[in-house]
């Protein structure tokens, strides 16, 4: 594939990623900007990049370097070399290493889950999380911990923001993720026979306290400043609650869904 | 006291509070910024805040007047009125909520650290944590989850900083923290009888297999980006593993401390 090198600030191409920085461009192009080496790694692998913008003098090691010579050689996604001046103009990060790309937007609905019919499944359930650093980190952690899908209810933040995409670390690109309202999600976790927990600070049962073997569970988790809300309490299976001492008042919302996702691994494996 | 109104950004005591702002100045002082009603109040409790500065425009509740009104009537903390002009100058966030203070720093040493004598100890270990944010992260969910101490190795951030305190929710106010060289902490770590778990990605042992009922026990986390430094790793007592999936190569390091405390809590909670 041929390469362009864009030298220019102005350049339409420039102008175009430009766009992608906000909300409103980001779903009027139906795409989102990928950045950085670990990121755009995953996303290639996953499939998703469909450009990659690079800029050889912020590399910050020779796995950049050498990933850009991978996908010359692979020659299916298109490349684009820029001036160390449009890079920084397109550039969401402070200490850019000079890899960026974009991928097309997919659907995430409900009905687009797949679970694995042989074993118990676990759901992430996040509802009302506000800020685009906790959305992405609660993937990173259903990722790691075994989450079969997240589901967002009650959605405040885009899961195309870049903020969301970094702090993912690109799990967004390998976790099943759907948006819905809380009855349809509620919905469909009894269509799909999956009990429902919720982490509450006023549960009577420790999450210890919970047979989580070889059932398939969803872990709800309420929003940063309020926890669940009224409609999820509603329809939860069961509230749990993870033990809490010291002066805090609340738990960081990624740290009690980790805790929660964990002891649901920890029953499976007795 | 006699309460100031300061409205201009050039005052004296406006410079000062902006000399907080970077460590030379916070160190040079032996004081600290502590911003926001939460963190403030937390301060207090501690009894740690020498003045308080406040800008009745940027409340956001009335709980932030009703503060201020028991600081007067307390009558124990010098208070003191800015201007919007003054007080977004030397305001760190975003969003400000218009409370700050300052406290004066502590000393931070291991032999400072007092243990519970009824019961088996906790302590957290975090070596070589860079980011301002994780470290008070770290120390939040280290108080949440009754961790009796935090002792930072190899230490970059200053536990000062403004990210530190915010991220913290001030339980940098409650929990004991002390800094050490790695052998200092292994060697009082030894003396304590205490027993030191390191998080490693490619120990034998999971942490559910671990037991941590009836014993002290010390757990060490390492950096973002390297994990648990080769010091540690011969001075540790045991290796222990957190489950892991996905396409992740490594866990949010507060994350992974809160699952090896949650553990410890739960061990001994049977």
């Amino acid at each position: 594939m041929p390469e362009e090198f864009i030298q220019s600030r102005q350049n339409p191409r420039v102008k175009s990623l430009m766009k992608l920085r906000d909300r409103a461009g980001r779903r009027k192009l139906g795409l989102f900007i990928v950045e950085g080496l670990r990121e755009l790694s995953r996303g290639v692998k996953g499939a998703h990049i469909e450009e990659i913008y690079f800029c050889p003098e912020f590399f910050k090691s020779p796995k950049h370097s050498a990933f850009i010579e991978e996908m010359r050689s692979e020659n299916s996604i298109s490349l684009c070399r820029l001036s160390e001046g449009a890079f920084e103009k397109v550039s969401n990060r402070e200490g850019c290493d000079g890899l960026m790309g974009f991928a097309r937007q997919w659907g995430s609905s409900l009905s687009d889950i797949c679970l694995p019919s042989s074993k118990a499944s676990t759901i992430l359930i996040a509802d009302a999380v506000e800020k685009p650093g906790n959305l992405g980190a609660l993937m990173r952690s259903a990722d790691a911990l075994g989450a079969d899908a997240m589901i967002l209810t009650n959605s405040v933040s885009d899961i195309f923001n870049p903020a969301v995409v970094r702090a993912s670390q690109g799990a967004l690109f390998s976790l099943q993720i759907a948006e819905s309202s809380v009855s349809e999600a509620s919905e469909w976790l009894k269509q799909s026979g999956i009990k429902s927990f919720g982490a509450h600070l006023k549960a009577d049962k420790f999450i210890w306290q919970c047979d989580f073997s070889n059932k398939s569970v969803a872990i709800v988790v309420g929003s940063e400043k309020d926890g669940l809300g009224s409609d999820w309490e509603a329809k939860l299976d069961e509230r749990v609650k993870i033990p809490m001492f010291g002066m805090s008042d609340s738990m960081n919302v990624n740290v009690a869904a980790a805790l929660c996702m964990y002891e649901v691994l920890r029953s499976r494996s007795l």
